[in-house]
């Protein structure tokens, strides 16, 4: 049981935090704040938030969790507006979509780490957003990712996992540059090539014809270059050596295709298909057949 | 009205021809023939075609319509082995995924190009494949470029252009050139990126994490890496050249977002994804909003 949990920054997210938690009676009162009042105002109007301020000393004094929900840039710097406010009792965890960032900000604003200064990433999202998209179920059966450090008490990061559990989570334990590798191959890189194809088919000459013509395939291997591109901004910027280094290896094995293409090496190029083709059917296939949802981002 | 259709290759693309024929009574007769006689009775079982034969001579004997649905480059021996029984009033038409490789293949085959040879492209297919899986409303809303050549009998291309406005489909002309160009871009060209990202990450020593903490995103992305490795091989060596364009394009507008990337230009790299973006969503939900339901490949 929480006793009261502040939510920094509040929509999609911390609304559907709050709302699973109320749902199973696992916090007492949930305060947000922000930088302007809409959100808030919303969010207290739909029962997601029991109260709010614009005063972040306010919303966070007498806080069991602090969840810092803003986007990735701004968690930075929130941070240090956190700083001076935090007590020895009080647990600040976040939801941010790069890790290593947020440590290297935690560094600069600390002599020493809060112990109960806990790194989370949830993979869970919608197409939607804002706290009026809020909902229970949000975090069920997916999964949320802790990047615990050395200096962490154990007691804060297992508040923080069972908080994300009674959601409806399934939380797992990284190191902070392996989660942000992992998320730079499997969400990264692939937004920045669906907005670079984009973008290159667009200044073609023959666009109207290309997007007049194109199919479910594109659609699909496109739908995420309609993501907010402040948002992917803010995570390109945040995990920038991790996308450069899954970038150059993607573009090295792109070469290799290519060279196979130009030599007409059949055989070649279905065995790259067929691999990866397994590859995928395995790892997807086999997910749904263990009845695990999976995670939309 | 057509007297007698006959199929080269039976599968979910002619199966559905048939079907959508049928049912608005504009064939009188269905044949087919290929190379197994499995998929042909089960298209007979199945009320799709009306007769089979193994034997190519006796199946396009006095039709009036052929339609060649094999594989993409078995499609160009089909044609030789077509040229000794086609005569003047028999119009051959295809579905390959590819022209500019049949145009050449039929080059190869005739002196003279047959003036009722009308080369043609259903954007229209589905997850399933086989003529189990044909189905009367594949090409409802879907779109049909056909590619006539300087040399066709206009009433020959009027004719396949009124089959497939029957069966539902709006067609389109283009030249080969540009049929190959665009399709590369939209369709050919994003199965090999998402073929060579997941065959690249699959590489990886982290592979299993990888794909387990992938989000939607990167699952939508990867669709069409499930793809048919054999079906998307022979895609790929028949529009090699405007593959290998495409691809240089796409690769030199990568370099480049990787450089403001690597420069941190935060400016300039969310004028890329707000770009994207705005293309995308233009076209999609422009094409949402007009009430057109999106192809699927």
């Amino acid at each position: 049981m929480i006793g009261k949990l502040t939510i920094i920054g509040l929509g999609l997210m911390g609304g559907s935090l709050a709302k699973a938690l109320k749902a199973k009676s696992a916090v007492g009162e949930v305060w947000a704040t922000g930088r302007r009042s809409a959100s808030l105002e919303k969010g207290l109007a739909l029962g997601v938030i029991d109260n709010w301020t614009l005063d972040l000393a306010e919303a966070v004094a007498g806080a069991d969790i602090v969840l810092v929900a803003t986007p990735t840039l701004v968690a930075e710097q929130v941070l240090a507006g956190l700083a001076p406010l935090i007590d020895e009792r009080m647990i600040v965890t976040d939801v941010a979509s790069v890790k290593g960032n947020m440590l290297r900000a935690a560094e600069s604003v600390f002599d020493i780490l809060p112990p109960r200064l806990v790194l989370g990433h949830p993979i869970a999202g919608s197409e939607q957003s804002g706290v009026e998209a809020a909902k229970t179920d949000l975090f069920v059966d997916h999964r949320v990712i802790l990047t615990p450090l050395p200096g962490n008490d154990v007691e804060a990061v297992n508040t923080v996992r069972q908080m994300w559990e009674v959601a409806g989570a399934e939380v797992v334990d990284m190191a902070v540059d392996e989660h942000d590798a992992v998320l730079a191959a499997t969400s990264h890189l692939p937004h920045v090539l669906a907005y670079t194809l984009v973008d290159a088919l667009a200044a073609n000459g023959r666009a109207a014809d290309i997007f007049r013509f194109a199919a479910g395939g594109f659609r699909d291997f496109t739908r995420i270059a309609s993501s907010d591109p402040t948002m992917w901004h803010d995570i390109v910027l945040a995990n920038q050596q991790a996308i450069l280094d899954g970038l150059d290896n993607f573009a090295g094995h792109l070469q290799t295709v290519r060279q196979l293409i130009a030599d007409g090496d059949g055989p070649a190029i279905k065995q790259v298909f067929a691999r990866a083709k397994q590859a995928r059917d395995e790892h997807f296939l086999g997910q749904y057949k263990a009845g695990r949802k999976p995670s939309s981002d």
